[in-house]
């Protein structure tokens, strides 16, 4: 069982299925991780964020040592984190993260939001998170073009094989499309039937750019959260409209939310523990949804976006994506 | 009758309540402008792409003429239009914009759209509009960073006061921000009871950023494009609760949607060529609505914005605010 791939703009083909290590726990990620590439995954998302490349790495490692699966067969994505924006810091961090993954690249990194944080010291708190002491927010004065400069030479000395972004929007993907020297290869973005962002995704089709959608299943991503509205919402594993679709195909709720977003063109990164949930998901491409059945979920969209800083953070940083 | 001011982050005094002259045809520019000037309005919003600069630079010299106003008591605002972003682009068309109107300076010039498109000479197409031969758009590789530091030496050549921004969402204007020596003074929006963008305004309160509303009438300034969504919708002035509370304080609806946009503390630049008109749009300061009654309109939002590019051409620039 394999994924079908996407052919990247910067010439790599990358799974169009992947796995998503956000909320892995430490103490099972790299448990998670190797039983994900027995099932047949092949691409992991990770992040300096996520607080779990070291395990993670020791999943691939031992996946690698037992022959399951070599090097060149995996994509391994990881994404740079808010506090290490500035130009000079950017090499040394990846460096870190491969380190701690046990690589000696990465097929992908993303700039994981495009919001510069003063730097912390690794050796300080790692990873860092978004507060300071007092529960401040402190800002750098990084632009997204000194990040991205930095980005591009992370390429050169073969560090990454592609380059991305993650969380952007529209203006400033167009501004970051005028002075790059290397377009980024993917977009990776909050992405479910409540918030289908159709003009994003004509953006990126029309300037090459392959989006990942995360959090496919929508507010059940954010309920141990505590969003009010996250909670609020009939959660669409359970929508009579998505039950009824995946009775008609035979198949999961779970496999109609993936298959809807791959059927749009996106790369999706499901996550679970639990393996037989982890093969539905990747198999979730072995069948069609019909184009009434694909516009039936688009209709549901209202705009409703849960991962942003204001939903955690509701006074510093109430405006990323106002 | 003279409007309250805003204290901007250049050190000058805005006018909260200025005439705007988008749309205004050049056959009545000048006495509008001339009229508006007797009646008491003092910040005139123009811009290279309304294509009335020179009419409306003949309205204000025949009022100073006449001795009705000084150069120093108006606030005159312009635009660049999106193919002059290329950063030695920029004083050039300021100059010609400038001599249209017959001014020495302008009070505040902002960056129209945050899109570059390719240089047309003023000579071969002004105002140069969206499109090239055969309906394209052809962009230009100038990043905002390139622009805006051009409109920084703006204020330093003393050809402007002020330098702001217009249409620009949240993601962009924070990486402005890293890079900018003088941070843009104002932003200019579309902002009505159907489109409240409350964290956009929420960035520009924390960032000292003065919001300029246009549009406050909400589809009613679109239904000459025959819009469809601004034609289907129930006009705000005619809509029962704006009508009810308008009639409860014996104001115009006009006045409680001014209202409401002034109380929440942007500026506003309604226009209109009917010169009673223009005098009830002037003293709507003069009443508040209690904190309820803005609730009530502040309600009514359902983020519909009308003037985004992909409204008027559906192919090419469908992601602007994407």
């Amino acid at each position: 069982m394999v994924s079908p791939v996407i052919k990247l703009n910067s010439g790599y083909d990358m799974p169009q299925v992947g796995f998503g290590l956000w909320k892995v726990d430490n103490a099972v990620a790299s448990d998670v991780v190797y039983n994900a590439i027995k099932v047949g995954y092949r691409l992991f998302d990770g992040a300096c964020d996520y607080g779990n490349e070291v395990e993670c790495g020791k999943g691939v490692a031992r996946a690698i040592a037992e022959g399951i699966v070599k090097r060149e067969e995996l994509f391994i994505v990881s994404k740079l984190w808010n506090t290490f924006h500035e130009g000079h810091q950017v090499e040394p961090i990846v460096k870190k993260q491969l380190a701690d993954w046990g690589l000696e690249y990465f097929d992908l990194y993303l700039i994981h939001f495009p919001v510069a944080l003063k730097y912390v010291d690794p050796a300080v708190r790692y990873p860092p998170g978004w507060h300071y002491e007092g529960d401040k927010v402190i800002r750098s004065n990084a632009s997204i073009q000194e990040t991205w400069t930095a980005f591009e030479s992370l390429v050169e000395k073969k560090l990454t094989k592609s380059i991305g972004i993650s969380n952007f929007q529209s203006q400033l993907i167009y501004d970051l499309l005028r002075y790059a020297k290397i377009p980024p290869a993917t977009l990776q973005i909050e992405h479910h039937p409540f918030l289908v962002q159709q003009e994003l995704l004509n953006l990126c089709k029309a300037e090459g750019i392959t989006v990942t959608a995360y959090s496919s299943f929508g507010p059940a991503s954010f309920l141990e959260f505590d969003m009010q509205h996250a909670v609020k919402l009939t959660p669409l594993m359970e929508d009579s409209t998505i039950k009824s679709i995946a009775a008609k195909y035979n198949k999961d709720p779970s496999q109609v939310l993936l298959r809807w977003a791959t059927q749009r063109g996106l790369a999706v990164i499901p996550k679970t523990t639990r393996v037989e949930l982890m093969t539905a998901n990747l198999k979730h491409t072995e069948f069609d949804l019909s184009e009434e059945d694909i516009a039936a979920i688009t209709a549901f969209n209202r705009g409703i976006r849960f991962n942003q800083p204001s939903n955690y953070f509701p006074t510093e940083l109430l405006w990323i994506f106002g």
